[in-house]
Order: structure tokens, then sequence, then C-alpha cells
């Protein structure tokens, strides 16, 4: 593929910074990026389905297909997978990349090269509320509006949510909220969330709580805005060790905690509602570097701040 | 309650015509009607939570609340339930009913009475959704489109599905579900709806199929415009006595049916779509009738014809 | 009811010494317990299905029946919900009880009035495993064996584990562990659950955590023996505030954490798994005080030693 | 591998005296065969994991791991599945074959190589159980005790079913169900399926029915023995073209019917099942023939007799 768009993750400016995520340690030179989209540069032989020069998405993972959790139904839980920019395989901030026919995702005329690279992003989402599942007329909060929160109001929306609620810190990200269909929003260093969850909501709380955060007290927060009976899907990746959980609250109102790993054959969902105008993901793309300013991007996307949502890297 | 408004529901007109539906026999004076809503008339000792005046919408279902199904989740199926209009239990097609307080949702000031009567059959559709469950993305094909297809068109949109196609023979009635936000229709007796159906999705069907006719037929067609791994919900209320399933196309398709009973604790889904703007109901209803003509009602009702989705009586 | 058997529940010893449990606090004289069983002394006006003298299971929860959380379901969270001795509820160490029909199950005389008072703890084990679900063929991690742990091994060797392992730090409880069931045991206190887990399964973990002890040290165990794709049921109500869970552990295995709230219309499934000889939960009671002396009971159930798993107050 | 075991399916009798099932035709010569274990005899480049001279059985069904069905967990309905002995994939009723790697199962010294091949047959009736839940203590029916029926028993039993219901025309499978485990047996010829299960349940009827007969026949009565809220499996390939479904009770009960198709990553379910002696599939195998005798086993199959259950082919 001829690579023609490609996001900064939160997980590629780790990398960059930290030089590991846990126990996936970078021991050489290293390509990051898995948030894509080009064009079909060459075939491979035998592959059908594709043409020289088409426009695809790519989903950044490509699993075993037989072992276990690939064939009960979870293959972004597969031991053999092979995911883009994860050590040791490279990723797509280059010219050309060699991929899996299954792995590229024919994309309409009516998407631009960035909205197919932000697929990937926006699938994330789409795997989370697939994971609690969602109700027409149920009450979500979505806790941080990264591009990952916004992906998950958007999900929420056009899963019938009757309300989704957006918190945040940053001004500039709930303004983006509110144009992308959230009902209401709560700046957490302005209100205490959960009362203002119990006010806008009499009391109820949230049916469904997506929390996109990168902190413990994403999750917190979480517990703490949810309904009795609610659904908790843990999407952000915390910077702590641990997330101190309170039993009690949790018990008393029956919650689930579900810690998402990724996305799970949600391309074909994804672009699905976004080429049906369910979703808007070009918001997501706020900076735009070249190959050579990539390093920009990674810095840009460092810093916690108004206008800034996701760089994109274009080769 | 004082009744405003009263839905003519297909099963009000088969026991008006025939004294009966299956088992269950009109055996003495019967006042029918079960989509209703009015205004609080006067409040029973003990009641909290509404005030004489407030507008409500009303559940016409009262289980028992302590037997097997209902505490499994399964109200609508509770051997004992009380159901309005069904013998012998009187219906709302007067001026006053003794309801329980739990059996009436105010609704907000929005809401028109006839569109507060018509989250009773919308509360159907909901419930027809809830049973085979919906992920945003999908492909849905809703078959026949009087109220209740048009209701789970809503829904299906509200949940995210990236295409409805609504199938039907009455023009009328394609012309609504394509305002009411149907992608595509497909008249059943002009073009074939499994070629059809092929032709607007590539070949892959329908991934979720809500069928809401009153024949065999409309089940036959279900199972062939499904894809493989497709859900189908049985809604519509056959006239027949059996419906002729191919099991190597089910099984070929690893298909579910579900054949779907009223509604289930829908009530507070359904207010919320249509309080938030995801479903129009008031397009339910075409003509309107007051108590002393409501045989005229219950005659229209029985013509399947252009013009005529739901009459509704207003004591 | 005539009261013949109770037993006596942590939280009733908790009552007893603290006075409250979290928010609920006991404010004048309180009737404890809520795992009873009897004789049907007098039938209200009205009540079928039962006849004076009849051996009775109680169910100690009666819902509305009527809320948001019953009509969908989960009556457990209903926030109306009389639960015996539960305050201002009083319970049933006492001679005799008034109690709801829909609260009184028949027991066949296969079972003892004690094995009936036993049923109450033995259905939230039931629950615990409706919520995450079961699958033939699983590995299954208990961890923690008092009467809730002891349970919840015996519905997963009937949900068809392929393997139950149980870990503890009383060795008593261990050998009746073994005794009902388990394939292994793990005594944490002599080696590391995890790499015992790592060793009896090849690696692999356990498909299913159901943590029953009273500390969040269990949960944190619970998420180290998990699988990757595990479930983790939150049974045991933990004395501290709270519980640091690992999020990276947590999201690389993509584990759901659900905390478990009493049960759930599970007094049928209880007495259908005991009455056909699929659960032995006599094994609970290891001893038996009258009521003058129930007071030595709950100082029984304070010391976590062998030889101890459930006083029975017998009235 | 080297062939040591297969069984006789009956659809591999299907092809060998029709040439066809469905749209599936045989063209040229084909070997039958889907049911099989072995040795291995030789390993392709880069194989890990298995070992010459080691003891597998065989998951018929290689999926192509990455379009959507297999991506969204369903294998089984991979458009692209290379499934041994459906044409024209040969299957195993031959001296050696070649198979991927995924696809062999080692199985442990305890289990005879009869037993491993009966591994297939028995994963159809786990992923049937599977696809449609089971909770322990449910009333279970199994409709007809073939190999697949006595295999559902058998998963039922091991799922904590507090009753199995067995119906049967056979005496002799009656016989096998009773010593497999079944509380009860119905046989259909004497009685009315539905009056004798309305009296061992009680009115009740079976919250689970699992039908695997090769008769439309058996889908109607399966309807009739369900519970209300009931769910139905159609394990078993009727011979007629269409099952006449009384939509009326199918509605009054809310039941779903799931038809099944093959088995779904079941294989390690089945396995450990099996190894830890939930369940007995020795029984199955009737009789055995080498591969010259390998006719009479298929001319075995097609009698309906005292006596017979499965032929086993033996290379």
């Amino acid at each position: 593929m001829r690579v023609r768009a490609v996001g900064v993750c939160g997980s590629d400016v780790h990398y960059y910074s930290h030089g590991r995520i846990g126990k996936q340690v970078i021991k050489g030179p290293q390509i990051p990026g898995h948030e894509g989209a080009g064009e079909v540069a060459g075939l491979g032989e035998g592959v059908t389905g594709l043409a020289v020069g088409q426009r695809v998405a790519v989903d950044p993972a490509h699993s075993c297909g037989h072992c276990e959790w690939c064939l009960t139904g979870r293959p972004n839980l597969c031991p053999k997978v092979k995911f883009l920019s994860t050590p040791p395989v490279d990723g797509l901030m280059c010219e050309y990349a060699v991929l899996e026919a299954s792995q590229c995702f024919p994309v309409p005329d009516s998407l631009s090269l960035a909205e197919a690279a932000m697929l990937e992003p926006f699938q994330v989402s789409v795997h989370a509320a697939n994971l609690v599942g969602m109700r027409p007329g149920e009450t979500v909060a979505v806790v941080g509006a990264g591009a990952i929160g916004l992906g998950c109001l958007q999900v929420a929306r056009a899963g019938g949510a009757a309300r989704v609620i957006v918190t945040e810190v940053v001004d500039y990200r709930l303004a983006i909220a509110k144009r992308l269909g959230a009902d209401a929003t709560i700046h957490v260093e302005k209100e205490d969330p959960a009362e203002a969850m119990n006010r806008l909501t009499d009391g109820h709380g949230a049916d469904l709580v997506l929390e996109c955060t990168n902190r413990a007290a994403g999750v917190v927060q979480a517990i703490q805005v949810a309904a009795i009976g609610g659904r908790v899907a843990c999407v952000g990746i915390a910077e702590e060790d641990t997330i101190p959980v309170d039993p009690h609250e949790a018990r008393r109102k029956e919650l689930s905690l579900v810690f998402v790993r990724r996305s799970r054959g949600t391309m074909g969902q994804a672009l699905a509602l976004v080429a049906s105008g369910r979703a808007d993901i070009a918001s997501f793309v706020t900076h735009r570097f070249d190959l050579e300013h990539a390093a920009e991007g990674f810095e840009l996307m460092e810093k916690y701040e108004d206008g800034i949502i996701k760089a994109l890297i274009e080769p």
C-alpha cells in the first residue's frame, strides 16, 4: 500500500517517549503508526477483491485465525496477533507498507483518506459499545473527549442513546462534543461530576458509561456516575498502575466493568456508520504534518491543550 | 384516568370481528382499547409520584411482579398478567378507567396525547429490537410498514442501522417509510424481495429482519432476505395457523427466529426515544373519531388501503 | 411461618458487631436473619398454592414488581425492595414471621429444613454464575471457600466446568472443597496463587473466576488468575473501601468484572439443583444453636478457623 | 495424519445415497468422512506444537480466519470454509490425510481413538448448547436420541440441567439415554409427547429444547413441549423442505428458534468435557468396520433399528 495518511495515537507517543508500553519493549529501529489509509500499490499472488490504485483503510490487526480466541470470536485477544507498530511489527509512518489483503478495507469516494485513517481509532469506540451492548433510549455518559471519547459519543448517538453526557477538563473538547451531538457536558474541574450527573438525570445516573481518559480518576468517576445496574466500559489506558475501585458502590449498583482491548472485527461496522453519515470522524484531525515533520505531530499530541485532538501524518 | 386518546389496534379489530383471538374468547360485554393516554382524574390511597391533572401514557400490562417469569425479567410472559382489553379485563375506549399507578407514565408537555397513546404500539417495536439486539452499523430489513413496522424502522434508525430497507405492498406506507428514514423500499408485488435485497446489499442480505406483517408469507420472506448469521424477529401476528419455514435455508444461515410477545418494561425506553426526538410516532395516526363514532375507526382499520395507518378514538 | 432454621450470614454478624453496613444503619431493636426455612403457620386472605403445615424455604427479598428495575429483569436492584433483616425490615431469628406468599418456596420431603435454609446463601452463588454465564468445559477458579465459595464451586461443577480450582487460607475449607468436587486446591499462604494456577492450567488461567472472600486481595488475586478473555464475578463483600485494580492486566486480558448484588429470582434454580442432587448444601452447616444461644453462633462466625463454615439457629 | 478411526455421519450416508445435499453436489470421485482421529504421520514446515506419532482428533472445518464472519465469532458460517468430505474437499475415509495443524487436537492417553473420532459429532451438541445458552437448574428436553441427541443429553447434564427428558421412537436409544443420564424418557409413538411433558413437569414444559431428529415433526414437537419463554435449538437436519411452525403457540410462549450450523471453535470444549469424565461418547460407537467393508457401515446407518447408533470405520 502507498501510505497517504497515518494518525498519531497516544500509544505511538508513549513508545516514542518511553520506549515501551508495559511489557512491550522497543529493541531496535521501529516504525510507528497504526491508524492508516492509502492506495493499493500492488497485489500479491492470489489476491482478489482489491485493485491497484484502490483507496483503502487499514485494520492494523492480523490475528492467526485459528487459535482458541480466534475461533471463539475474540481475535483481538489472539496471542499470535500481528499488530502494526507494536514491536516487533513495524507501523505505517512510511511511504509503502506490505499488508494482508484482509487488512485492507476499500472506502467509498465520499470518504477522504484522512477519514479513512480515522476509522481505526473509531473502531475502538465501536468495539467498546459492542462489548457492553447498547439499547435505544438509554442514558450514556462519556468520560473524556479525546478522539476515542468523541468516537464513543457518536456511537452512543448512533446507537439510540436518548441522552449523551460528556465530561472533560478541556473546554475545546467539550465544545466539539456539543457540536457532535452531546446533549449535555460537564467540566469536571468546574463542577462535581457525580452531582452534575445527578442533576441532569434526576438522580438516575448513566445506564452506560464509556470511560476514555488516560487516568485512574476517570474510572473512579465512571463508577460514581453510573446508574444502578449500569455497565462501564474502560476504554482509556490509565497512566497509573492501579485504579482504586470502590467495591461497595460497585456492588450496591451491581455494576459490570469491562476493560476494552483494541477492537474486534469492527472495521466494517465503523465504515458503515461513517459512510452512511451516522458519524463524523473528520473532526478528529486538528493538525497535519508531512513525514519529515512527523516528530512535531508527536510533540503536539503530548500537549493537553485547547485546539488539539489528533495529528495526522501524510507521507 | 380521564381517557383522552385510544388507538385502534389490529387485535381490537380482530376481537370486534371474530369475538376471539385463538383461545382468548369474549364472553360478555367487553370494552376494547389498550393504546391509551389521558389525564389523572384521581389518586388511590398511598399513590405517590402522580398528580391529579397530570398527562400520562398507559402501559396496558400489569404483571404480578413475583412469579418465575416476572422475577427472571420476562413480565410480559407472566401467566397472571392483567392486560387491558384482553378478556376478561376491560380496555380504555370509555371516559374513565381505573389503573395501577405503575401503569401510568407521565409525559412531557412536548408530547400530544395522541403521541402518548402511540407509545404503546411503539414499545412493541422497542421490545422486538431489544429481544434480538442491535449493533450500530448493521443492515436491517423491516417487512411490513403498518404502525408496528414504522415503529421498528425508527427503532432501527435510532439503534444505528447503517441501512434500513422496508418492504410492503401499499405504496402509501412505503412513502411514509421513506419519510421516516428508510434508506430503500421494496414493493413486494412489483419486484421479488429476495432479489431486490440482494441487489441493494451486494448479496449480503439483512443482519436483522423485523417481520411486521399479518401473513405467514411475511416470515417466509424474512428468512429469504436475512444474511448469513442473521436474526429474525417475528413481530406480526399471522392470520394463518402454520408458517412454512424452510429448514435448509435457516440452517445454512444459522438463523435465529424470535417470536415476539407484546412488550416488556419498555415504556421508559419508548418515551425516551420519542421525547428526545429520535422517533416520530405522531405519523402513525391518520384518522380520528370520537367515542360515538368509534365503530367507524374499526371498519377503517379493516381496510388495507392507501392513506390508512391507524385510527385514534378520542373520548 | 413458624421459623425452624435460620443461618447466620456474614452480614448478620457485621450488623451485630458494628450496627451498620455502609449507609444501612440499625436505629432500633432489629431481628437479624434472612437465611430461613420453616412451616406455614397460617394463610392470609386469598393465598393459594400453599397449605398450613407445608415446609417452605424463604426468599428474603420482596421487590416492588413494577419499577424500572423490576420490569427489566433486575428485581434485586429494586430501590423499594424489602429485604429481611436489612433495616428497617426485621429478620427471621424469631419464632414466627409474616411473609409474602411469593417469598415461600415449598421444598420436597427429601430436603431437611436446614438444607432449605441454606438455599438462600446458595442462590447467591447461582445468581453470580447466571450473571457471568457459564459454558460447559470451562476452567473455573473459586477464590475463597466459605459458604458462598462452596456454593459457587458446586454451581460451577453443575454448570459443566471441566476443572474447578479453589483457593483458600484455611485447610479445613480446602478439604471440604475437595470433597464437594474441586479438581485442585491452592493454599494461598503456602504457594503463589498465580503461579499455581499457571502450573495447573498450562499457563491458560481460569475462564471464569468467582471471587468469594471478604478481602480486596481476593479481587486482586482473581484478576491475576483469570485467563485472557476471562470473566470475574466479585461475590465477596470486601472489608476494605477500595480495591487496587491493575488496569494493564485487566486490559491486556480484556477482562470483565461484575460486582454481584444478592440474588435475582434464583430460588427455583437453586432448589432444582439441590433437589436433583446436583449440589450438597447440607455441608455448609457446621454448628447449630437454639434461639437462646444464638449469640454464640454470631461469635463463632467471627472466627476464621478450621472446622467452621456456618452456624444455624433453630428456633 | 495416519487415519485410524472415522465415524459415518448421516450426511455421509446422504451423499452416498443421493449424490448431493441440497445445493452441494458431488461431481467426481469423493472421499467421505469428517468425524476422524489418527496419528500425526509427518509435519509441514514451521509446524509447532505437534509431534510425529502424536494421537489427535480432527476438527473437519478450516475457516479462512479473516472474513466478516470469522472476525465476528462465527467461523462456522465462513463462506470460504473448507470442510472435510463436503464437495469438493475430500474426507477422511482413507489411510492418510493432509490437514492444517490447527485442525489437529492432541488427545490424552485416556481417550481411545474411537472416542477421539466421536469428538466431532459431540462438538455439534456442544455448539448447539452454546448457541442457546444453558443455566444450571433448568429443565431440558432432547428430541431424538441418535449420536447428536445423546451428545445433547450429556451436554445438558454437564451444563447443570436439573432434569433432562428425552423423546424417541426407538426403544434401544431410550435405554441408552437412560443409561447416559436422562431423568425421564418418552416414547413418542406410545404416548403424546406434549401430554407426557406436561405430566412430567407439572405443566411447566422444557426451558430448553434440543431438537435432534431428521424430521420436520421433531421441530413441531419441540415447540409443543417448550415452556413459556423457552428456547429451541434445531440441530437435526430435516428431510422435509418445510417445517409447519405454529406462530400462535410460538408467540404466546415468546419462543426463540435457532437453526444450528455444524459447530464453532468447540473442539477444546468438547475435549475438556470428555477428558474430565463429564461425558461418555464411547457409547456412540455400536459397530466397527475396516476400510474395505466401509459400505456396510453406510448401509447399517440407513437402518433406524434397535442396536444401532453409529458405525466407525477403522482404516
